[in-house]
């Protein structure tokens, strides 16, 4: 069976989060009924893997998957199709591509990027809304830097994750952690950027949270540090709502999409 | 009475417009009663007037009215109080100022400045679904800036005005039409910022429906100049929909809500 790989955009807004769950909407579940209303013989049952189990209200703008179809696809004419059967749910497939058998968009992946965006402002947010997490105070993006600054490397992450947790080891290496400042009219935005290998269980709402608090003056910078020796998710400050959180991009030893651009007309 | 501007931000989505009409929900309308909730005196049918009056679906960033109150609000209070009373609207007032009794938003106004984001991808929006005009092609930004600079400066629009128009002239001056480019994945956002003291009826969508087909290739560039000179509605291009399009900013001799800041706490 040719396998397909499958670049995924969605507001998570409207999803109990990627994974299929019985009774509860999900991303897995329309992109998988979108899979079957075109290929008969991907219906029995069949389940789509991939590189990020977001969860419920998060969102993606390069989500990656792959499913195995009975018809060896052109691959521009199996994003058509999937967005033709997604519709009306906000979930696109930005890019489709042939992949081999040894493809796994979950085991393959060498790398997850992610943005978080936090708005800062008094007025509400209305075109943003339930895509950005708002706080009404200022931030000191300096200060968040700094603490952000102890969590890059290597480290004991068991602050950091949800005590559901299901990795084996809570040990990872956070390559990168940037914050950058946008000036929006009356406030600011705060985008913070953060790629690892891999990622613990609301790790990354565990780190924004926490560097919020450092923005805000209630914690030090060096407490962050404190926090991580800690090794206690006790010590972690308090996690920050999904809305804000998008899994941008999924690297791989060689990325599936690169002939993508020239699928389209 | 004491006159107040409000900066105003809005998603046009769920709305018939700016203007109060009856039966229909109108970004006005809620405005007002928000007014009326918080100021006893506002009740008697009192009305506000707004710099632009957008069409159904159009958006603001920067919409400015005006208000008389009976009572002498601490600005940064009667924002508060606003957008306390505009909920679950999408409705936000960004800044409150105190103005001199012969401020008028609508008449004091200087000058306008629209944007219209159109999007030009294969996947259907998610994020930006009601936020952007989306077309699937590929679009030659080039073209479409060699296009737009025949409209630029002291013209008769009435090409690019609606048949509605209740402006007494068509005579206006485009101080400035310019157009972003931004790489989006599997695709491109463009923006088009537009300046000018006023604007006709529908001249915004007309100019850019037009320019659309200039970046589509159905139109040479210098169809837009032949357009111009036909002064006939017959001769514009299709009106792109109000969904991409942005109030984003007025401007007045002075910028009522330069302290506006400081009323941050």
């Amino acid at each position: 069976m040719p396998r397909f790989a499958l670049k995924i955009e969605y507001d998570g807004g409207p999803f109990a989060g990627w994974q299929a769950q019985a009774e509860l909407p999900s991303v897995q579940g329309a992109v998988e009924r979108a899979l079957a209303a075109l290929d008969p013989g991907f219906r029995a049952g069949a389940r789509i893997a991939a590189a990020g189990r977001t969860d419920a209200g998060v969102h993606a703008t390069g989500q990656v998957a792959h499913a195995d179809l009975t018809r060896d696809w052109d691959p521009f004419r199996l994003s058509e199709a999937l967005n033709w059967h997604l519709k009306p749910a906000p979930v696109a497939v930005l890019a489709a591509a042939r992949v081999g058998d040894d493809f796994h968009a979950r085991f393959s992946a060498q790398g997850r990027c992610y943005l978080f965006r936090l708005l800062s402002r008094r007025a509400p947010a209305t075109h943003d809304r339930g895509r950005v997490w708002q706080v009404v105070h200022p931030l000191d993006v300096e200060a968040m830097r700094q603490g952000a600054a102890h969590l890059v490397g290597r480290h004991d992450f068991t602050t950091f994750r949800s005590t559901m947790c299901q990795a084996a080891s809570p040990v990872k290496t956070l390559d990168r952690i940037a914050i950058e400042e946008i000036a929006v009219p009356h406030g600011a935005e705060y985008r913070f950027h953060l790629s690892a290998r891999s990622f613990l269980h609301n790790q990354v709402r565990s780190i924004v949270g926490t560097l919020e608090r450092v923005g805000a003056g209630a914690w030090a910078p060096g407490r962050v540090r404190d926090a991580l020796d800690a090794r206690d998710r006790a010590a972690c400050g308090p996690v920050c709502p999904p809305q804000g959180l998008y899994l941008v991009g999924v690297d791989y030893p060689a990325d599936p999409f690169s002939d993508a651009a020239s699928s389209r007309e």
